[in-house]
């Protein structure tokens, strides 16, 4: 997966650089990507996407063919297109680092640079952004539910595409699940991976006892999906499996349907009857953090949560509530009133206090306070604090999460 | 953007495979991607994504890197790898056009394959094709909605991911919208490009007439976005700057934000009574197909509706409820009995009857009906069938479409 192309951008981006380019309205812009609300019920985000992001603004680049493209549009003209051929990013960014946990009105990019560039990458920074964050965000939930015990994620095909199954995987993996199916996943991050079997492999068995053979011989402490036909007689021939095959041959079983906390309470006594209580019991299929919370909460005996659809595609939350907005142009503050939808001018910083978070004039440190937002990239280059490991990310989101007081400086507000 | 790599694949699907080769599980196989149930209130779905579905399909390859990575894993052993290395996809493939209405429980794709590599391309089938049949079924709602006015799709930066956005753009035009803000999906695609300004312009500007004026300097029949701060001043500011520029100067304006049907009429009256009836007026923000039925029942004079969250990642229906299932294995029919999650075994057609449509099994061909699922793909390469023109889906797809009785042949139940 590549960055995206530098035509990954909306036209009037393009059609407003042009002008910005003769006009002479090259000054520093600063533009800030905020979400202005959260979703129903949540109380945090979790910033992720930061390095894609950085990836596509250090790369940007308009080759032949992309210029070639917006020659044929009747609305660019030769100079323009000349101008964009060497155009690169050249600006600063400051970015909350991922993993960090976010309020609304808090930027999760802060992209200071002249006038056109900044316009240029709006549609690409929101994109890439807005959607890593969501699933961070949403995974966390699943986790905090899960008060300890190990989630995994299986979404990959319920996403919008290939692209999005990936950085979700990413971004459950930094909210703190313990591994992904998706083997490109793996390679790509270096996020275990994880499996169990499809219904299909069971229906292709002479029967299910066959199947649960097969894989006990082939593959140790083997996960066996029980609920192929009846999840009852399921549990019984992964009990008979486990007891020819000898203990730890059979590591889990996984109910994908029914009533769960039902089908894993009968399925614990049986295994507990058999003498099989190291074999753990996985459930999946529609799971989401209130689903899992209610298991958890009726002390359901189980010991993994598989999550797909919940955490790549919320339905609670499809996207973000984000924008991307100047805020300030040849260092004055700038702001749009539009009717419900005004946004905050001035080039800010978030500091996280004991008890609050303040956002400030970007000038304005309050005493012993941290900044959140960090100098990730300098002239278009990326400095050293937007290149974290995943495994620091991954650390560093599982840090105090849960809802906070944000107070914007009445500063801003002039 | 490349079709996704081999490793686009969720492990079990790769831990099977392994297993089928070892036990020689290697007849023919059938599986059928369908959708359980429509998402709340919708009639019907479009069909897309197959394009992408058979570019995978056709170029599926373990790439030396791929099989590397794979060894690296401890479920896998040399023989499988080297297997993998020469593994391509030989099977043939039925589906409807895209563009085609379809109904759940009919196959989106149809899969017929030896079992290890239809398992293999499981994740992929859904991930490409549950998608775009979304969004071309979501945008086939604002489109019915618009009642004949134009739709234009401005969702890029709220997808998720740069992939997802440039499939939405695909799959909105096949459902008949007519432009996109995506230059990329421009390029790619050969859809009409289209685009206004951005707040930024309007502030980065020593005033909005400035901005108003520089457009219309520039651009012919130009659009101007009047809300970054009174909408009334800015539909003010577009009528001198229309009379300073002459006649068709400036083509239309943009109202983002506030009550569109108030802000609507308002703007409406003020060019009306400037002379101006020729300026279309274009809105945009937050709308969905009910926000537009709503505004086209009270007869807001609005010529272009803007879409963008709605239909790249609907709120509504952030997922298709679809499964990826094996109804035949070596020619007999197999299906599961998960409490809930039955799936309805047997190699199926779809017959498109006057007035309902008919799911039989494969080879009950009804008297004087057309069949809905087309050979796509044979042994492995595409058919012509599976190479339809964007124009021809999108004629398609503008077919009749609405609520239909879908009956399913009782011999499927058995």
């Amino acid at each position: 997966m590549n960055t995206p192309s530098a035509l990954f951008v909306d036209l009037y981006e393009l059609t407003m650089a042009q002008l910005y380019y003769e006009c002479g309205m090259t000054g520093e812009a600063v533009f800030e990507l905020t979400v202005r609300e959260l979703p129903d019920n949540w109380d945090y985000l979790i910033a992720a996407g930061l390095e894609r992001a950085l990836d596509f603004l250090e790369s940007l680049r308009f080759e032949e063919d992309d210029l070639e493209y917006l020659l044929s549009l009747p609305q660019f003209d030769q100079r323009f297109i000349d101008r964009l051929r060497t155009l690169r990013f050249t600006g600063d960014v400051w970015a909350p680092p991922e993993g960090t946990v976010v309020y609304p009105d808090e930027p999760l990019i802060q992209v200071v640079a002249p006038l056109p560039e900044a316009q240029i990458v709006e549609t690409a920074m929101i994109n890439q952004i807005a959607y890593p964050t969501l699933v961070a965000s949403k995974a966390a939930r699943a986790v905090d539910a899960a008060a300890g015990k190990p989630v995994i994620e299986f979404g990959g095909r319920r996403a919008h595409g290939s692209e999005a199954a990936i950085e979700a995987s990413r971004a459950a993996y930094i909210a703190g699940f313990e591994a992904t199916s998706s083997v490109e996943a793996g390679r790509r991050y270096g996020i275990p991976t994880t499996g169990t079997m499809a219904h299909s492999f069971v229906l292709a068995s002479d029967s299910e006892a066959d199947a649960f053979d097969a894989f006990a011989t082939r593959y140790p402490a083997t996960t066996l999906l029980v609920d192929t036909y009846e999840t009852a007689d399921g549990v019984a021939n992964a009990i008979r499996t486990a007891k020819r095959h000898g203990h730890g041959s059979v590591g889990a079983i996984r109910i994908d349907s029914g009533d769960l906390l039902k089908e894993s309470w009968q399925a614990r006594i049986k295994l507990d009857t058999a003498g099989m209580s190291d074999v753990r019991i996985i459930v999946s299929g529609g799971l989401d953090e209130q689903r899992i919370a209610e298991l958890v909460g009726s002390n359901a005996p189980i010991d993994i949560f598989a999550c797909g659809t919940s955490i790549v595609a919320p339905p609670d939350a499809a996207t973000l509530d984000s924008a991307y907005k100047m805020v300030e142009y040849q260092g004055s503050a700038v702001a749009k009133r539009s009717p419900g939808k005004p946004s905050i001018g001035h080039r800010k910083q978030v500091w996280r206090l004991a008890d609050h978070d303040l956002i400030t004039r970007v000038d304005d440190r309050p005493p012993d306070a941290e900044p959140v937002l960090q100098h990730v990239m300098s002239s278009g280059q990326r400095r050293p604090a937007g290149l974290d490991s995943l495994a620091r990310i991954r650390v560093r989101a599982a840090g105090p999460r849960g809802p906070r007081h944000v107070e914007i400086d009445p500063s801003l507000l002039t």
